[in-house]
């Protein structure tokens, strides 16, 4: 049997989530209460090619599980994708006594942490995502903290729609997937969703609609657009010319990213941290935590990236029952 | 086949929850869309006994989905646990032609809706407690709202306890189940976690945990302590005696009961009244909506009721390892 | 001495703010607590027009302090800026019977009021607006909640601006006046603050500013744009171009208009619309309610609109002082 | 003309409030920005006499502005009261060059810094407290926080209060100030508030009330006592013996203290940092920041300690009439 790993690297990749330091915070104290050691590598696969590599013990991360961002700062690496970049990646792993690193980010992350397996040096991916886009989970890190932030913003927006009788237009992030906008379409009791997975939506259709709703009394019309559809605020000026109703769009951007992490957030982020550890000490790699039919488990890498997920019918359909 | 059900019947009852109300405008809404009536039964069983019974519209649930509390309210009812209170109750229904009803509470409220169901009304439970203790789902309405509650006083409370180097002892609520107290316990980052589940603490090992953890720069220790153990005030007493460390308790209480609903209890809650309206129109009786295994499903009340729950180890150790 | 009021008229006109429930539900209830019949007027001085009048209890202003938007609603009035539009809504109150009327928001609804006076209707305002922009007082209802509101977005901008060391440009709200930019730079700890009152700023000192920043190891840069210099977007390209740093612009939007009003957002704007009541049965007419120097009190409302408001050199220095 | 101070030290000191570390931030940077030497003094006067002194430089107080708590941390010194004790602090400053310190508390810390000053040490007070109950002044350093920390509290406890039609008593904190109590009281539209200052109040009175108002069908009744009248336990046993109305008491307790500061503290807290700075650099001692009559100053330490406050009995009697 193989000698058991003894140093642990971390590292987080990709856009940044809320509840990273959480899954940071528990890497390093699971590894350390199992007598690892640990090496934080600073802004993603870029510190690692510039060792920018510090050690860290259980205080380095007291106080950081309500914190939003990632103390570890996080960046991209085209040089990453190269050969030489992996192969110089894995001779830093050498050089620091890195064994086994814990990639915490999206499936681009991922892609990387295979070609440091194939080099040599044991990896494990904890999805790390307020996009929810990673199939193999029914959870990553961040989702539900940027949902919240996203949900508590339309709110308000609701308040002053209300006033006015206006229509809002309010685009949230997602990149490609339409999982925030289909919740807070849920959430919110939004009258309209746009989400790029179910992209059948007919302008006339919603004129039509606002201007019924309208007839109805209904004091405002609040349209959730997920960011891959876009186009928010050419979509709020032929809506207004073509209803008379004041139509306003707002892009929440940046914000959702950021934010003290749920109790959701925290708690999966610490259990996969944890879990991930466990993992390394197994003896595994080239595997991607997941929580998936209600229970943390963990996949192949290969086998992870190539599955597909699909946006719940029964959910679209049921916010569209609910928006009458 | 049996003929379609035309009305129906719904009711909070048992303690309130956030998110109730998200189930309640879902019944309303999924029912109206597939063309049935609505009535509302105020004050749970007791209004249903009192003919406290009114007629809802879309609009009667407009404008609820984010608030605290149940507009429907609830109560208490010792009349309906007696063989007539339950005849009456079948007797109302009847009256008023609601022929089935669907039931937002937690195990004892199911057990009146068995009851019902048992005087040939068709009976439909959602699970709705904050203390998560239903056995045969993984989810219940409000939990998700009132363990951020506890969690954002939690945080609040560590910010003084660290500027006055104290220990703070906080009780939260769950009655005999831990979950509020485990899932704070490690999204606080507390330093001991007292859930009714694990009653194995030893009160001179935390006094003796508090000292090492001062001498070694720790500068506070928080205690978690579950409703189901109780006596924070003495226990505070005790430790500060004995460590001579400042030590405080405070009950969190009601607010944890209360508040607008997180996203998730949104969604959930949203997606469980329109299930159960659809599961009254396919002619079920006697069943029990859950989210279990990642999927939202149905059981028969009295096999939910005989399910048993168990907290999860792996968490409840992670707690341990991540406070060191 | 005349004889003294019985029906007191109430609308919100301009702009909603987070407190202008608060401040209805104040007026109402001293009104009826001084033997005083209360009519809300809907949407502003449109409704006034079309007689969209109806009568208040104390119980509808029942569970609306907390509440954000207004419940009487607000709309633009270009009608009411005619003689003949102001004629009509004295006779409109005429024949409602209201003898005064108490309106709530910003100067252009003042200058409606002053109207409505000189057509011998009694008329209070009380300052009701997030951009602080009344010149007569310290407070405005609705600015300490846009205020807390921007500040929270923007903390959470922050915590992903820092992992990723990006520069963030983030506009606010304001109209043309920086009063809620002023207050987030220095809350928000921003690098900059830029605001239509001290408009000297040399785009290439930021850029340089961004640059020795950078080098001295910031990890971000936060600059507050006010909406009346706008233009975020364009800026955010061009500092990007110039540093080489990402920079990335959020418009905060119409989400500073809503949410729950503050404590204090409730506590002053009850306190004016109470004070607004006690003035009307005094017999006052064409007066504002002020905050100055630290009293409630109240003005000439030509008085009021003549005066002029400066931003605090002192402040906006101790702003750029603490930004090192 | 005296040689210009060189060498500023901060310390927070008695019980600690959100806004505190805005105020420690800005003293370091609006010295360092005047080319002033900072030093650190933690746990208030206790480390001043242990030497626990540290330099501070504009980095050390970066990412604190939005946390709660005190990074100096505090702490009672009863030593202090003691000449000998007065003495030695004063030589503790000369050792380590500290010719001016600013002392961040209330009245007793300014106390503290009155002796410091007959020592020869100049001094300035900043007034850092949530009770609010400082004469001088009107705001201190934390109350615009925990008034909206009690405010939120106490919405939630109102949904659960009004789903199961309950008497609910809130004790906030205040010690023998009533301020969170009256604030609260207003933005909560409260039933009835208890405070030391207006300590009027008849059982028998509130009993009827209680029961006239259910009659009248209000939903719940709430109470908001002060921690100076206290007993919150057995006045709702009492309660709900009288009235059949259940009740149940909630004591906040000490999450009033954290949280992250509101905007108001944090830039109120940030100009009185820098103003303190600027009256140590002016040669001034013994005096203490305030912010009266709209506008920040400051008075001789002596004349500030012999103010008298009280509460506005028109705020007090607005809240009676609008909780009709």
């Amino acid at each position: 049997m193989a000698k058991e790993i003894q140093t642990i690297g971390v590292l987080t990749s990709g856009g940044d989530a809320p509840g990273m330091n959480a899954a940071i915070r528990a890497v390093v104290r699971q590894a350390i209460s199992k007598g690892k050691k640990v090496k934080g590598i600073r802004r993603g696969y870029t510190g690692l090619l510039a060792e920018d590599i510090v050690d860290m013990e259980a205080k380095d991360v007291s106080d950081i599980i309500q914190r939003g961002g990632t103390i570890l700062q996080t960046a991209r690496c085209p040089e990453f994708r190269t050969e030489e970049g992996q192969k110089l990646g894995a001779e830093m792993c050498r050089k620091h006594g890195i064994e086994g690193i814990i990639v915490i980010g999206g499936d681009g992350s991922f892609r990387g942490a295979q070609k440091l397996a194939a080099q040599g040096i044991n990896t494990i991916g904890i999805p790390g995502t307020i996009d929810l886009d990673i199939s193999c989970t029914d959870y990553t890190i961040g989702f539900d903290t940027a949902v919240n932030t996203a949900m508590e913003a339309i709110d308000k927006i609701r308040d002053t729609a209300s006033s006015h009788e206006r229509c809002s237009i309010i685009e949230v992030m997602g990149r490609d997937a339409g999982y925030i906008a289909l919740w807070c379409g849920l959430a919110n009791g939004a009258e309209q969703v746009l989400i790029p997975e179910k992209y059948d939506f007919d302008e006339q259709k919603i004129v039509n609609n606002i201007i019924a709703n309208r007839k109805r009394g209904k004091r405002h019309y609040i349209i959730i657009n997920a960011e891959g559809i876009g186009h928010s605020t050419s979509l709020a000026r032929r809506i207004e010319a073509a209803t008379g109703m004041e139509t306003r769009a707002t892009i929440l951007g940046h914000m959702q990213r950021g934010g003290s992490p749920t109790c959701k957030d925290r708690v999966y982020a610490s259990t996969m941290g944890a879990y991930a550890v466990d993992l390394l000490c197994e003896g595994k790699s080239n595997r991607v935590v997941a929580y998936k039919d209600g229970k943390f488990t963990d996949f192949d890498v290969d086998e992870a990236l190539a599955m597909e997920k699909q946006i719940s019918d029964y959910q679209f359909n049921v916010g569209k029952n609910l928006s009458i």
